[in-house]
């Protein structure tokens, strides 16, 4: 008699974004010309930008012919897409050797995938509000999980506390769900913790390329000692748009060793063992990205979320609702205005004013007065979300 | 202080294919003008057929536009991917609903994730000589593994072992690496026995396409039975040379249920919990694949490969070496000639011939005295193997 996983049983019956998905959807049954304004769940809406495309294009071409033609590829990444990668990370003086650089099919992809390197035997600590998937992959995986909440009084960046002990430790900077960031000073503190702890920081910096403040780290790997304590996911989903593309990349430095075993060794087994590398296809897209040209467009696209960003912080602050975020990530956290809980404000927007949000309580207890917007929408759509925010809450 | 999984310890140093890939590059260094003739990894070698590729580029152009934009795409898989699976589904009379049928990046990444859905506590059988990253994951998740040998007694195509105990029974068909079919009488009774046993079939049908004996099930939903213990995993790989383009389908009937759990929506779960779907562009230019255009284009790779497989067959019948496949599957299993071991015919072949095959002693225990040659090889390359093995083996 085979035993399934009964972790599965332990989650909740689904999944925030689902849930999102079912209800907008029982509104639209009702009301089918209805124009949605789709602040929700992350997803970009601008085009891959033209060196992408042409990437793409060509190397569809070089499918087409026999000389070209490019069967299995290296399982951890092909070499033309780890030296980007590196090169990307040169720009801001993190030395990587490509040994250390994975691809992946993306963030989501690899935050559950690599906790296949750890014990079910492990306590994870997850800071709150978080990406509700770190939460559901470690009850899959039979993790004691530790929350450890945040609130506005720590910028939604806490410091470690050394009263708890954890074995992993989730830090996504710039923060989904709040937008918040971890400066170089928190982040030190965080990778002192670990290393003293022999933790490992699973680091989420999958928005790293919306941060414009100078000082603040896009890697962990810009810490001293973090590579001896931490992994990086990261992706291109945010980066340029590869939501429906998907291609990431993770990095695990040849220092991190626990219990005599190498994570980096253990990830190229289990990668040969368990996959057949990412399509040839789209690491000559992703690749394309970093060059000088890719980073160029790519900009561009993210400077016009970030007027999506700039329209509605100005009319949360016409209203006097607060927020963080919007700066240094595609997420505004905003406090829930009228005493509202966040599955409230979520069906007040939705029926009053059509927008698409995402309740601050789906990512965990302490989101509960909280809501969150994207800057992904669509800009003439964003700037309708704007009016009719302010209409529904500016006072008179 | 965190626990790596430490069973990656209990692992063989390295997995086999990258181990013929540092004895060949070994050879190549002392030897950079050497032409090899590869028949050892089952790479293809045709380019993608015309309709997957147009396919491809207008999916790419999908991207490049605003309105067309993909962004995240459903997890358990695109509509239109879905129905192209059903339908060729249905070309065999097998009826799936569109929930059964799941997308994946292709077999050998849908072996090892599968396992998530099953307790660490379960015991594995094996049918050997198996791929080996059956082995490799099922001892990274931690399984009790039985390796079942085969041998041309059975026509590597055994009966169940009622006296064995499993709870987890993979079956490959057409078989990697002996080239074996099931036929349907022998699926229905691993079908009976796993139903006996409240047991799990994985069944490997990356092969499939490759069958010409009409009698031979192409998938194990063809047997009575199946859809209460059996979940399929099927790649695109070998059916239109999809190994670095990466594209499969995994089917799990809503029936398959142990101790009350449904196999099928804790998969929705790990997918939607653990990835983003499988990138818009791969699924267009798989679906297409699916159209009669498509069915027709890749029949005519496929006879080329099976061409290779004839001049390859008609040499070892010239030498006198044993040996069964190649008909209904893309590999040739001979039996070692001279008393030779697996790896010592490895490095005549490589040194004597410039051939790269297979040992069969990578596939288990069992295939001590074999050897895999596959035909997915350049056709000139194939023909000039052929010489080459009819001038070192055929008696004067």
């Amino acid at each position: 008699m085979i035993k399934p996983n009964t972790h599965y049983s332990e989650l909740k019956s689904s999944y925030l974004f689902y849930n999102i998905a079912q209800k907008t959807k029982a509104y639209t049954d009702i009301h089918p010309d209805a124009h949605l304004l789709r602040l929700g769940i992350g997803d970009v809406t601008l085009p891959l930008c033209d060196t992408v495309i042409k990437a793409l294009h060509s190397a569809v071409d070089d499918q087409a012919q026999k000389e070209t033609f490019q069967g299995y590829m290296p399982e951890c990444g092909a070499d033309f897409f780890k030296q980007a990668v590196q090169s990307y990370y040169k720009r801001r003086s993190v030395s990587l050797s490509e040994d250390e650089i994975f691809v992946s099919s993306g963030a989501s992809d690899e935050l559950g995938d690599i906790l296949d390197l750890f014990d079910d035997d492990n306590t994870v600590l997850i800071i709150e509000p978080a990406y509700p998937a770190y939460v559901d992959a470690n009850i899959i995986a039979g993790h004691r999980i530790i929350h450890l909440p945040s609130d506005i009084s720590d910028d939604f960046a806490p410091y470690p506390d050394e009263s708890i002990d954890a074995d992993i430790i989730y830090l996504c900077s710039p923060n989904n769900p709040t937008g918040a960031t971890f400066t170089k000073e928190k982040l030190a503190q965080w990778v002192k913790y670990a290393n003293e702890r022999s933790a490992v920081i699973i680091f989420d910096a999958a928005y790293e390329a919306f941060i414009e403040d100078e000082e603040i780290p896009h890697s962990i790997f810009e810490i001293d000692g973090s590579r001896t304590c931490a992994i990086e996911i990261s992706s291109l989903s945010k980066t340029a748009g590869f939501t429906g593309t998907r291609c990431g990349y993770t990095v695990i430095p040849m220092e991190l060793e626990r219990a005599g075993m190498k994570f980096n060794s253990m990830w190229v087994r289990s990668r040969t063992t368990k996959t057949n590398g990412v399509s040839y296809i789209l690491q000559r897209g992703a690749a394309a990205v970093f060059t000088d040209e890719g980073i160029a467009q790519i900009k561009k696209n993210i400077e016009i979320y970030k007027s999506n960003a700039k329209v509605i912080m100005s009319a949360l602050e016409k209203c006097g609702i607060r927020y963080c975020g919007g700066k240094n990530a595609p997420y505004i956290w905003l406090e829930c205005p009228d005493d509202l809980e966040s599955w409230e404000l979520f069906s007040l927007l939705l029926e009053k004013a059509q927008i698409v949000g995402t309740p601050g309580a789906g990512f965990g207890k302490c989101g509960e007065r909280y809501f969150r917007l994207s800057m992904f929408g669509d800009v003439s759509d964003t700037a309708e979300a704007a009016r009719r925010i302010e209409a529904l809450f500016k006072a008179e």
